[in-house]
């Protein structure tokens, strides 16, 4: 008898965020589920780590299809202190994460929680895919996420990914996909980033807002741009950020 | 009269950490500083933004060669924040990231802050350089550091960096450099990632800890080989993981 595979799933929304459970179901029936989230929804957290805090991981009521834990602290915590407590020793075949309430198309990926913790996986020589729905709410339908999740996750469990690399992929909200388009990320800048506010004694402070200003938005090359053409996108992403290609230029520039 | 280049300057150790005095003291011949660091320490914050929170920024008692501010967030917010406020309508000649206390050579890039800070920078399109010292201690020496960083400093100010490229600097400690390398971060992973603690109750917790293991340990083309060996060490790092490299091969991989 073949063993099922072993599913380590993570997100950045915490515990309690609908797009766990929804991809802890879109994919159930390819293995075994163990969920490793945040205790708190932990948006914008990139690669994070807890330096020279404690940090705990506490067993939550099982889902249906999946043990559940939760850590206090960032996604990339998780995926860390669940291999090293109820992941230790035992074989990994991939790691999703999501399915984030929210897009991490364009430069998003950089502050992505979801990605950073998909990236730590990545290191950790784990196939990763991040998943993300392009719509904030809690209430969001995640319905037609279903078949791409698992199409994608099945194919990766099947043929693997090049080692260092792993997946962003994205979703349209309310719509069904017209197909998935594997491309790069949009790139641009964020725009109008804070909104100013004044407390009662006169003090400014700042909340973070801001729009993406896509600087090429007719490329057909990018994920922003299928996005709004109804497309579920694909970006191959390296956590090494090194750019190898760079490296003869920046030596001519310091010599 | 040629107007003299303005250095914004970042850390993620904090307003009071001595390395950030001492990148400022190093570069302040070189233009007008202003330096807007956090609060309190923040390693290991990456590229984390504070979403959904009040940032404040205040200014600090100048040093001789600065003004200084500080914000209640991310070495991320302060970038972004700093663009917002005290140098909205400002044109920002280069960023400068640092001086960090302990190495980001290896997969130490991707958990950064200091580095979080140059790859903000980097995607508004400011020339943006972070330096580490491979030294934890607040007594640290930066001496050593301090022709490295001005030389490095000068020649992205002369010639600028190619777009989407910001530089990951790292310096050895407790000794004179023998010189300077432009190479790749060094592949590993991190082992013994934490240290187990039972609290009163005797319940489990865990501080992050461990060690990176270099895959490639006698490769002549890595930070960490040349490091050991007591050279600079300059990498150049794109913040857009898009592994365009990698599209065909996922294309293939997912139909």
């Amino acid at each position: 008898m073949t063993e099922r595979p072993v599913i380590l799933i993570c997100n950045d929304d915490g515990v309690n965020a609908p797009g766990l459970r929804f991809l802890i179901e879109a994919v159930s029936r390819l293995g075994d589920v163990i969920a490793v989230a945040p205790t708190e929804p932990r948006s914008g957290q990139s690669s994070a780590i807890s330096v020279n805090a404690p940090l705990r991981i506490q067993r939550k009521p099982d889902f249906e299809m999946a043990e559940v834990y939760a850590v206090n602290g960032t996604p990339v915590d998780c995926v860390k202190l669940a291999m090293h407590t109820v992941l230790k020793d035992r074989r990994i075949d991939i790691m999703l994460s999501g399915i984030n309430h929210g897009s991490n198309a364009g430069n998003c990926v950089v502050y992505s929680g979801t990605m950073g913790a998909a990236f730590e996986a990545c290191m950790l020589g784990i196939p990763a895919i991040g998943f993300s729905l392009l719509h904030h709410s809690w209430k969001a339908d995640f319905t037609q996420c279903g078949p791409y999740v698992a199409m994608i996750t099945e194919a990766v469990l099947k043929k693997g990914l090049p080692k260092g690399i792993c997946l962003n992929v994205n979703i349209p909200a309310k719509c069904i996909p017209k197909g998935l388009m594997v491309v790069k990320s949009a790139e641009g800048y964020w725009t109008e980033e804070y909104v100013d506010y004044k407390d009662p004694q006169g003090n400014d402070f700042y909340f973070l807002s801001g729009r993406f200003v896509d600087e090429h938005p007719e490329s057909r090359a990018t994920d922003n741009y299928w996005l709004d053409r109804e497309y579920v996108t694909v970006v191959p992403v390296r956590p090494d950020p090194t750019a190898s290609d760079m490296i003869d230029t920046v030596r001519d520039l310091l010599s």
